[in-house]
């Protein structure tokens, strides 16, 4: 639904599922096996840099902080990544990932790496529920 | 020098040029030839994660967006890539790259790339110049 003409790029909604929305951005988990993926957008149109969202960006730092918090813990991972790049998906979207020094692509960044393998259906539904269940304080609601 | 116990780590040091000190942060400038490429150092001993900033992070977050639209006004770049990776060095250090649709790794992410060019001296001298000037009144010093 826009949100002041706000909508999800088609990009980021094709490879994802909605965990729920923040007080300034939804929460997405990545389709992929082999990383706990997490994506912050904030729901504002024509934003592509973090400098755009101006005085917002305080609101910024304290999703991706939560957001680092739930995967840490959920994950119990050796390393976050928390990226924001966009030079493909120009909308604004901050990746929260989780890495382990035993993971696929250790110690490599996943960006710019070879196609994702998809997650099975039952991983990801379990994921979302558990980061679901870790954030459910600060969510509004799931807005799938 | 260090401060309670912080100081930069080897590979921070011996990839880049200081910049100068912000509030939390020391502001180097990467030597690379083909990407201008600032990186924020939290002068905070045993910070890996930008959640072990604590409350920190708001400052943090403060000193990106400096950092970013210096960089942006400075280079008038298509796009910033802003990121927290450390899987290779552990210090919480955050990468603020310009892009350019022209640039030699558009549109992959530059990092986990091949070994980078580094920078003619004169090149960087100006580039820190450039960058030291428009970020006077935010900086300390600059503590090389």
């Amino acid at each position: 639904m826009p949100e002041n003409g706000w909508f999800l790029h088609q990009q980021l909604c094709d490879d994802s599922v909605a965990v729920g929305d923040l007080p300034l951005s939804r929460l997405l988990a990545m389709n992929d096996a082999d990383f706990p993926w997490l994506v912050l957008v904030p729901r504002r149109a024509g934003v592509s840099e973090i400098i755009d969202l101006g005085p917002e960006q305080a609101m910024l730092m304290d999703e991706i902080a939560l957001v680092c918090r739930a995967l840490k813990d959920e994950t119990q991972c050796d390393k976050l990544n928390v990226a924001a790049i966009g030079n493909i998906v120009p909308q604004l979207h901050i990746h929260v990932v989780a890495r382990r020094k035993d993971d696929p692509l250790w110690p490599q960044p996943i960006w710019g790496a070879a196609a994702r393998r998809p997650a099975a259906a039952v991983d990801l539904t379990r994921f979302v529920g558990s980061v679901r269940r870790r954030m459910a304080g600060s969510m509004a609601g799931t807005n799938p």
